[in-house]
């Protein structure tokens, strides 16, 4: 793919497994824990689209509070302060995929500039790249607190192109998130939509350029022209 | 409650019951009903809140088409025409919940007026209400698709206001959706939250002003006043 400066990476869900607080939560509440991280991140998604319509954003950890909260409850699950302060905390470091760390120091390598444009607050992102030891490759960290508003709406997208003084022609965007690739797509990003999982793709009138397995497959679609 | 002059309910899920289409899922899809109509449903919400963020706005009868169309291939079930059309046709019929028109008639005789304001085009409304018989006591539809945006956006809930001609403070709104409540909490309505399952209250930043179990709690608590 030519003609491509910057790739521009989603965070949780796509460089961050947001299932990997599963260990904890099954250690919390035995047997409990996938359907508990099912409904967590479920919830945390929908009422940021939710907030967003209705003009209340909050910043994403107070989301993030707030889905968990909802979830214990929905699931019928005792949720005290010690062990929402644990897995929250948890929630900060949050394991990456396999293959990230690998890819991103290859894509670096070959001149790409590396960012991150996410959901999350800068005082949860902040933590979460440094616990996973990728500062040093992804050099801007974006997050939607500055727009007050969350994906898939534009003006998230658009704080790319602001940031990065890069046209958005010349930046590719990835996610796991389909709605979120979508979303970028839409916006006019060309668009990698990592489908570990062989979901279906969405149908939000904007299909990703490209749909492949992993991070790894990234660097044999945008390293050619710029190497 | 005092100076309610009139009642604006949601209709999906609220008059009509969303999972009666359960029993054809069933037929054509032998013990995955309730999990079809589940996804079905949650996909459907999910693109209305994602196409508004977007603002590819699309017409709920196709955003219903397009989340049955991806519920059935996530779940790996073969959806031919004849039987989405089946289905998108039994869409049309949705049963009431039980105390619906009942309480619609008690409502009505205390001289309130009676709206429907829906994410639903008029083409997939206008049936539904003559299906089920409410079109003599519900006077006003409104639909999303003159606003082409879906809720819990509040340009949706001021369509009542400008249609009605009636202010917000003297406007209840009922829905049995808790994210719908709060939205149009948010903007200024009175809220009746239906909540039949028993379902833990949404943190949205705003709150419900009564949560009842079904639509024959109604009268008790709007009737006073105005008779």
């Amino acid at each position: 793919m030519s003609g491509i400066r910057a790739l521009v990476f989603d965070a949780y869900g796509t460089l961050f497994d947001v299932h990997s607080v599963r260990v904890l939560c099954d250690d919390l509440w035995p047997g409990k824990g996938a359907q508990l991280t099912q409904l967590w991140r479920a919830k945390q998604l929908e009422y940021t689209w939710l907030r967003s319509l209705m003009r209340r954003y909050l910043d994403f950890s107070r989301v993030t509070e707030d889905a968990l909260t909802c979830a214990c409850a929905a699931l019928g699950l005792s949720l005290d302060d010690a062990r929402r302060a644990r897995l929250l905390a948890a929630y900060r470091e949050l394991a990456t995929f396999p293959e990230v760390a690998g890819a991103l120091a290859v894509l670096k390598a070959s001149k790409l500039r590396l960012a991150i444009l996410s959901n999350g607050s800068p005082t949860m992102l902040r933590p979460l790249v440094a616990h996973a030891g990728l500062g040093r490759l992804i050099g801007t960290l974006l997050s939607v607190d500055s727009k007050k508003i969350y994906k898939p709406a534009p003006a998230v997208y658009r704080l790319a192109v602001e940031r990065l003084r890069t046209p958005k022609s010349a930046i590719g965007f990835v996610s796991s998130n389909g709605w979120d690739a979508c979303g970028a797509k839409a916006f006019g990003f060309r668009t990698f939509w990592i489908n570990r999982s062989g979901a279906p793709l969405d149908a939000l009138g904007a299909v990703p350029d490209y749909v492949i397995r992993g991070l790894d497959e990234l660097p044999a679609l945008v390293r050619g022209p710029v190497s």
